[in-house]
């Protein structure tokens, strides 16, 4: 028959010890002592039936008899549409007022034969819900409804009522839902690897597993989180977080297309590692090699000489860095920009600040809830502070390096223009900006060439710096950027000053977009991962990526 | 010193036979025939630099008397902000007012010593634009000017004038700008490998290099282009191409915010090629493999059951398929949804149908003149036909089958369920659908359960079939999805049936997302490139693509 390609369903196979089995061939006939045991199974079995038998008729009485038949157990199959309302809509309104919710139990607890409560979880928000044994419930449904496996998915019908005593542990809890029927949707397994409440609370410093905290709670490790990011991730925190970073990319599309800009998609496969051996991943390309590309650099540039003006990527960037620190992932969303100016490349610095103070504050307005819920668990960072006066502060590298200097910070190998700064000194940096200007969100300008890629354009009156700029929130770099070599000539000459071959394959195609004319450009690219990490004050930005990946982390 | 880490720009070589170079060591005194030839290639040189003082001389006499001097040749350094207008604001309001212009030179010719012609092109739209020899203006800027590299970029100062005549081959035919001032912004090399102008028609079916057309215009053939994409990129055509693509995304993005989804970023480096290891790209990751994601369905799975409710994701989808077709790359944009749903999957089709009629509605709206310009180009295929009442059609996929049967089709192996329908089969649905009922966008539902996934839900009351569903346009897929079983056991029974092993390496994580609870969902995934493909009428997917991959092409 059918599915020639699509392997069958394998038979099953015969019960064990079946009556009907045929006895294997050639086997000799059953002595005495195994006629014995055989009896003796058959009567042990016997017994077994009939006890079965027995508590099947009971079970059947008592359903028979069960008040609250057809008002609990699996969904019943129905034609009929129930609307059920969010957690968020319930308000004071609905007091007195008949529901239905969709919702995980977050807890299950048996009080007495006749009484049971359930925490309820919606995305993270918990409403209590009580069922109490009185006509048409009865004890089997009580017990029932006790008896749920924690994170099983329910549908509950009941009355909403003011509770005596506000429910603490509840997010909504001037709320009880009064269960009149309760049915189920998604069974959870009864062991869970943890349990979503235990990961409600950041995760501890420690790294070793099974200890709890001074209270008795257990401290569940970011490992184990990650390993479960599936639980993990019904927290309330992290829907937060999740809303948060579905919020950044928004704004940042929001922002770019307002302004014109147009959505481009640059490829990931690289038939060249152009932008450095080290840090990429190599792929079997059918019979040859590929890389992953490092970031859309070449090709947004590629676009704008391709006259598309201003672009902009979201996509994913990857570097192949065995970097295991708090905030180095081998995959992350990069949220890139690039366009032309008219005469000088601040044009494209003024809007890229804008685009930040656009994002930075449409954030603290329109996800207001997310970022106190999320401040909950992670107080310690504090509120990101934005400018007074919705201008980006810009300084000077060379006026940084100054600061740092008069704070007693060791910078000879920076004035040597030798290394750009350390990570320790960027945050040091940040908390002395922060005292004197009041912000978490600053610019540096106008770094020295020699350490910024080939690609940058150096200041015409001193090309020891270069037109660039990077972009910081809390003394963390979130952004990089640049005015671009638009001069194929020019660009030759820088290659070779950085030790970058131009006429490596690969960068053919680069080098003849600038000798076909291309106008002058500059752009940048964030990291949405550090954005979301920085802003919120998380310890680590795998906390801010769904699935995140390292070196060592390759699932789920 | 400085730059310990970053290499020196090489010391310069000594020009051949310079004057101080010393003689090798050991040579031998030179012959007198030698001798000879040093005297006379002196002679020559003093004749050459005579003759070259001579002409300088001449240049800076002419140029000393060039009355327009300043007017035109590099871009001079200023302070100044000098307002620069897009074609798409010269109107007939700005008639006899003086505007400045930056765009390239499509064409440049010399009529006489006193008159030239430029053609101007901005984003691929033409505007004329005329110099004549008349005070200030010198012979010396006309030459200049009508000598200028095709394709540089220029800033054009000039009076907007109607000319006598429309100017057939320009976009804004009632436009002529008469220079005053011209500079070069960006000068492009002289020999291009094709002309931006012969990219402009649609690429020939041939694959020869060097064909003419009819009337003697090159025929530049599709692998030119995409060999030269930058260039191919600044076509009239292609900048329409990319906005339309760019729009897609937007819409896309636009309706899933609308409508509370949350913006998702799954990994893309994953550990086990879960989804069948043929189709998948594999990585050296440090000192293990990984592969490729070849979609973001078991991720965004995860994510449902990680309490998302509604999630979407815009993302690279990598193919390792050997395909070399006019629909198939080894890496496209993916537009991605999934969600819960409460009664019955046909809310989220009903959500998926209204999503891609407001997509399609909506570009013919916002990008009239983009569809305009590329229909230009491509006029065979015709306006993309939406349904007249806003609502999608849907059939069952054995109403398909019957129309196909109806119109004289081999559609045994069909109706045994062994196979899809082919390419060719779905073509010709396409063109039966058209014609009875109007529309180039339908949706089929409920496909045989043989020829979708392990992950698709059966239809509960006919498991021959499943509750799934194809998106076409023009009698070609666009989108894939279902209901997908959000059942542990019943998916490990459903991956057993398909010949997949529940217990390999990659899959836990998967299946423990629905052993912990999770709601019944549905999603779908969309192909980016081949919407715009096939809403435009495009031949090939590389046309609707920035920078194309396929088996053969990973460059540019």
């Amino acid at each position: 028959m059918a599915d020639s390609e699509l392997p069958h369903r394998p038979k099953p196979e015969a019960p064990e010890g079946a009556a009907d089995a045929a006895p294997a061939e050639g086997a000799a006939g059953p002595s005495k002592s195994a006629l014995k045991k055989l009896a003796k199974e058959k009567a042990k079995a016997e017994k077994a039936a009939a006890r079965a038998a027995q508590e099947k008729a009971q079970a059947a009485a008592q359903e028979a008899a069960d008040t609250a038949k057809g008002l609990y157990g699996p969904l019943p199959e129905s034609e009929d549409v129930i609307p059920s309302v969010k957690f968020s809509g319930l308000t004071e309104d609905t007091h007195e007022t008949e529901i239905t919710v969709v919702a995980r139990v977050d807890n299950a607890r048996v009080q007495s034969a006749k009484l049971a409560f359930l925490m309820l979880r919606q995305q993270g928000q918990k409403v209590q819900a009580v069922i109490a044994a009185a006509e048409p419930i009865s004890r089997q449904m009580v017990k029932w409804t006790g008896g749920v496996n924690v994170n099983s998915i329910v549908q509950v019908t009941g009355i909403v009522k003011k509770p005596e005593i506000p429910i603490s542990s509840a997010t909504l809890s001037d709320i009880e839902i009064h269960i009149r029927k309760i049915y189920m949707i998604s069974e959870a397994a009864q062991m869970l690897p943890m349990q979503v409440k235990d990961a409600e609370r950041p995760p501890p410093e420690t790294t070793e597993e099974g200890q709890v905290d001074a209270d008795g709670t257990p401290l569940v490790t970011l490992k184990t989180r990650l390993d479960n990011r599936v639980l993990d991730l019904q927290t309330e925190t992290s829907q937060a977080i999740t809303w948060i970073s579905s919020g950044v990319t928004e704004l940042f599309a929001e922002y770019m297309i307002k302004h014109g800009s147009r959505w481009i998609f640059t490829p990931k496969l690289v038939g060249t590692a152009t932008e450095g051996g080290s840090g990429v991943f190599e792929i079997k390309y059918f019979k040859r090699k590929a890389f992953l590309a490092q970031s859309p650099q070449l090709y947004k540039q590629m676009c704008i000489a391709g006259d598309m003006e201003s672009v902009f990527e979201i996509a994913p960037v990857f570097r192949a860095e065995d970097s295991n620190t708090h905030r180095h992932l081998t995959e992350f969303s990069g949220l890139d920009f690039e366009m032309t100016f008219r005469h000088h490349y601040h044009e494209v610095l003024d809007f890229a600040e804008n685009l930040l103070v656009f994002i930075l504050t449409q954030l603290q307005e329109r996800y207001k809830d997310q970022i106190e819920t999320i401040r909950k668990s992670y107080p310690k960072a504090g509120d990101f502070k934005l400018p007074k006066d919705g201008k980006a502060l810009r300084l000077k590298y060379m006026e940084g390096l100054a600061m740092l200097k008069e704070a007693g910070v060791d910078v000879s190998e920076q004035e040597r223009y030798e290394n750009d700064f350390t990570t320790a000194m960027e945050k040091q940096l940040g908390r002395i900006i922060r005292e004197k200007y009041d912000t978490d969100f600053y610019v540096l300008d106008k770094f020295p060439m020699a350490v910024r890629p080939f690609y940058t354009k150096p200041c015409p009156d001193d090309p020891t710096f270069s037109n660039s700029y990077d972009f910081f929130m809390r003394g963390e770099e979130i952004m990089s950027g640049a005015q671009r070599i638009n001069d194929a000539k020019e660009l030759e000459a820088s290659m070779i000053a950085k030790g970058v071959d131009p006429n490596q394959e690969g960068f053919e195609d680069y080098l003849n977009a600038f000798r076909q004319g291309c106008s002058p450009h500059a752009g940048g690219g964030l990291g949405l991962n550090r954005i979301v990490m920085f802003f919120l004050g998380l310890p680590n930005v795998r906390l801010a990526t769904l699935f995140p990946r390292d070196p060592q982390r390759l699932r789920p």
